[in-house]
């Protein structure tokens, strides 16, 4: 199963793809899309659009993993986060790819087992789980990966749970 | 000039166009966009960035116009505000369209010139401004009119501050 996770952002948006295979998880893909700082906030949505749309037609991901933050900051930053997810989400209904959303403490339960670890902590635990000699950086890239991987335990648990 | 305006909302997205010429202003179109309700999310936000898109490449407008809160219930209602946003922001930058946005008070502030106005105030004004008969059911399309003409507004302000 090919998942592709998304760490949702308009300056930032980090996007990762996690090969699972039985027990063996391969990093296949991963990039931070920053669009142009300059650009007006419509045409920032319209170029992380077009980029993440390029990117989930080359990969042809099962799933893509968003995640769905609880809590923000301000109502500006949950504004962000949502056109954010949106640019994920049109994308992949698009291409008919089904979407499952994470709390960010979801994601850090599942790479390090405890839902209140730093960055820090989820970028080497990214590393270790996909066998990776260096740390990603930026942290957004583990971030992204971190969702997939994420939703790859969840889908294991659940086919556990049905046998 | 030819002014879109938007209702963000991801289970209701008023869409309305209003035509300036000199004083007089015409309402050139109104909908409420309103996806399958049992659909996933991410296929409403799909299927409301079609028909968005589908409107705007018919109406070719000058600049689209959406609503900016600062204030929301609750982080989940802004998420839902900015993938909502980021649906019509997205298509308009598609077109290479501008967008503006106006922060609801602004808003009721251009329509009924107070920033506090009730929803009926809004539908009530809207139909006068645009010289109908009838009253504009549900609210969320007169929402939109208003944010179209509120930008309307603004431009010509501005003009004459520059004249």
């Amino acid at each position: 199963m090919l998942v592709v996770g998304v760490d949702p952002g308009t300056i930032n948006m980090g996007v990762g793809a996690v090969l699972s295979d039985d027990d063996l998880l391969t990093l296949a893909y991963s990039e931070v899309l920053s669009p142009p700082k300059s650009a007006p906030l419509s045409d920032r949505l319209g170029w992380l659009h077009e980029r993440m749309s390029r990117a989930l037609e080359d990969l042809r991901p099962s799933v893509v993993a968003i995640e769905q933050p609880f809590v923000a900051r301000n109502v500006k930053a949950a504004l962000a986060v949502g056109q954010a997810q949106a640019v994920a989400m049109i994308a992949a209904a698009r291409l008919g790819i089904p979407v499952a959303g994470y709390s960010p403490s979801e994601v850090k339960k599942a790479v390090t087992d405890y839902g209140g670890s730093s960055k820090e902590q989820v970028q080497q635990m990214v590393s270790v789980l996909l066998g990776m000699d260096e740390i990603l950086e930026p942290p957004d890239r583990a971030d992204a990966l971190a969702v997939a991987i994420c939703h790859i335990n969840r889908s294991r648990a659940l086919e556990i749970a049905e046998l």
